[in-house]
């Protein structure tokens, strides 16, 4: 799968930038928030960068590694946290309405629960994707009909979002899912799995080091494999496999992504590193308190806006973070330069 | 100045924990934001905690050590800050505005400028306080009598906002206010100057050293100055004193404060050290990238929301966090328990 990214004008990044430097504030002062205008106005190839429209899409997926004990919580959570999403009771759901952003679930493999109905603003579809699905520590998590499937899935999720669409937030949801996360981040990072298993949902004592164990396995078993999307295969997770896809298309679509934590950042590395363009439509919510996500941000040289010991999923993170991108567009627009406000700058 | 804060029933931060741990996600997955729910609870005293109405206060006051070359800007910059925040185009006034928060601009000591007028929810006042200033190097940077009327000033500035008010943003414009604020806090923390000095808004070598040499010497003249208010009024700064005020009024009134960066957190230092119990009103907002800040916040035990890097003043800070602050009472409020959603949880 190649991704047709498109080169952009460096003119609306130095204008960003130039613009940040007149605006009345000691330079560099708003840190980080300076940093996200640009990004916006290097993305969007405007002067006039906006957080907005938003959407929100929430993937979902069982795996078939929850059979062997890897969650603090049983696997039927993950129709029923599905339902929860859609009828509004979830974190999510609570931060999108709260953010003013449309909800989008979509069902890449979660067993069977009773079709749901969505109330406003929120968006729930089914996909079946076919192929085979495996537990990742004895056989490969996905072949190749359901990664391709899955990724594709995730493209036309993408597509589904309206045309004027300028920045998204990619959720997941799926007992056991810190597990392929985990086995994909070490692998392609070349760690072993102590250094990026965490307890997830709340895992610890004998059950966390099963858990580290079973991450073990699947990593002498994919030994030597370097490819971003073979390793997404073998160590899979078919929402993981929908998030890379939307990445992909977002970046084709010139849409902001705004990535969430530990699970949608093993995402993006799998996508930074199939195709390192995508990189620079990024832009990294917050740091989850899941130990093995400092490692990915570092490797991704990613400084996350919130640190808040989230580890929830769900997209909950972006989410929660998304006003913060609306304010740093807000005071690129909005701000007086010195000029404007006749005060005077520094002496340089 | 003795500060009638009233006692708490203990029941409602019991029952926020309580809900915490039913609503449908790991618990304390929502890490910093659950705390944030369960502060607003119990200084709110109610089941259903609310972030607002919320108000921003921004002080502003001119520095006599800024005479001796303590800032990269000119003293002058401090009135027409002042006339930007009130005309709409500061970092505050345009981040205030996508909050929806009236800003409020009280002038406790700003050289003359023409009297502004302001726009839709923006106020500005002047104050005369009276009484001697100092470059707090050499003397005292005030008399009593003018940090009682900047401290009165603060209240009563509290005492302005509407009866429902719930929760304050306290911010601060003045040049040089970064060398009051570290010395405050160096005194108060035992430290040395240099341990505490900073580049504000953009000092560096020789004018940096000079700085931190200022400080020295203010802090040799105070040498075993203890008393929280003795301090503040030795090194001082007029809109120090007045947030120390208007944070004493806000607890008296049950309003939560959301503390800014190294100026406003300075001004906590001394509040916390005059009487302790008005640290539960707080939560601090954001980790400046004034290197200093980390001090103050370790002293006291502050984990703050936002790692951004800003180093603005003006409430910015704070301003940035008060969405999530909004979020984690509508998670609160609004997520759905186990019991609701009939999802499974975990086996304990």
């Amino acid at each position: 799968m190649t991704w047709t990214i498109a080169l952009r004008d460096k003119a609306f990044k130095e204008a960003a930038l130039a613009r940040q430097a007149k605006l009345t504030k000691p330079t560099g002062a708003l840190g980080a928030l300076e940093k996200v205008a640009v990004w916006l106005a290097d993305i969007e190839q405007t002067e006039a960068p906006q957080a907005g429209p938003a959407a929100a899409i929430v993937f979902a997926s069982d795996h078939p590694v929850s059979h062997l004990g890897v969650s603090a919580y049983p696997r039927e959570v993950t129709p029923m946290m599905v339902l929860n999403l859609v009828a509004g009771g979830a974190a999510a759901s609570v931060l999108a309405r709260a953010c003013g952003v449309p909800l989008h679930i979509v069902d890449v493999g979660v067993e069977a629960y009773p079709t749901p109905s969505p109330g406003a603003g929120v968006h729930w579809q089914r996909v079946e994707l076919g192929g085979v699905v495996g537990d990742l520590v004895e056989e490969d998590a996905l072949d190749d009909e359901a990664l391709w499937a899955a990724m594709e899935a995730g493209a036309q999720a993408m597509d589904a979002l309206p045309e004027d669409t300028r920045l998204v937030i990619l959720g997941e949801m799926g007992i056991g899912n810190t597990t392929p996360a985990s086995a994909i981040a070490a692998r392609l990072l070349g760690l072993e799995a102590k250094l990026m298993v965490g307890p997830g949902t709340g895992l610890d004592g004998e059950a966390l080091r099963a858990k580290c164990a079973l991450v073990e396995r699947a990593l002498k078993r994919t030994a030597g494999r370097e490819d971003a999307l073979d390793v997404l295969r073998c160590l899979g997770g078919r929402e993981i496999a929908a998030i890379v896809g939307a990445m992909g298309r977002a970046a084709e679509r010139s849409i902001a992504i705004l990535v969430d934590g530990f699970i949608v950042s093993s995402a993006a590395l799998v996508a930074v590193r199939h195709d390192p363009r995508i990189r620079d439509y990024m832009y990294f919510a917050h740091r989850s308190a899941e130990p093995g996500h400092a490692r990915i941000l570092e490797a991704l040289e990613a400084e996350p806006l919130v640190d808040a010991g989230l580890r929830l999923g769900e997209g909950s993170g972006s989410l929660t973070a998304l006003p913060l991108i609306q304010m740093a567009a807000a005071l690129h627009n909005n701000m007086a330069t010195f000029e404007q406000a006749a005060v005077p700058d520094r002496e340089l």
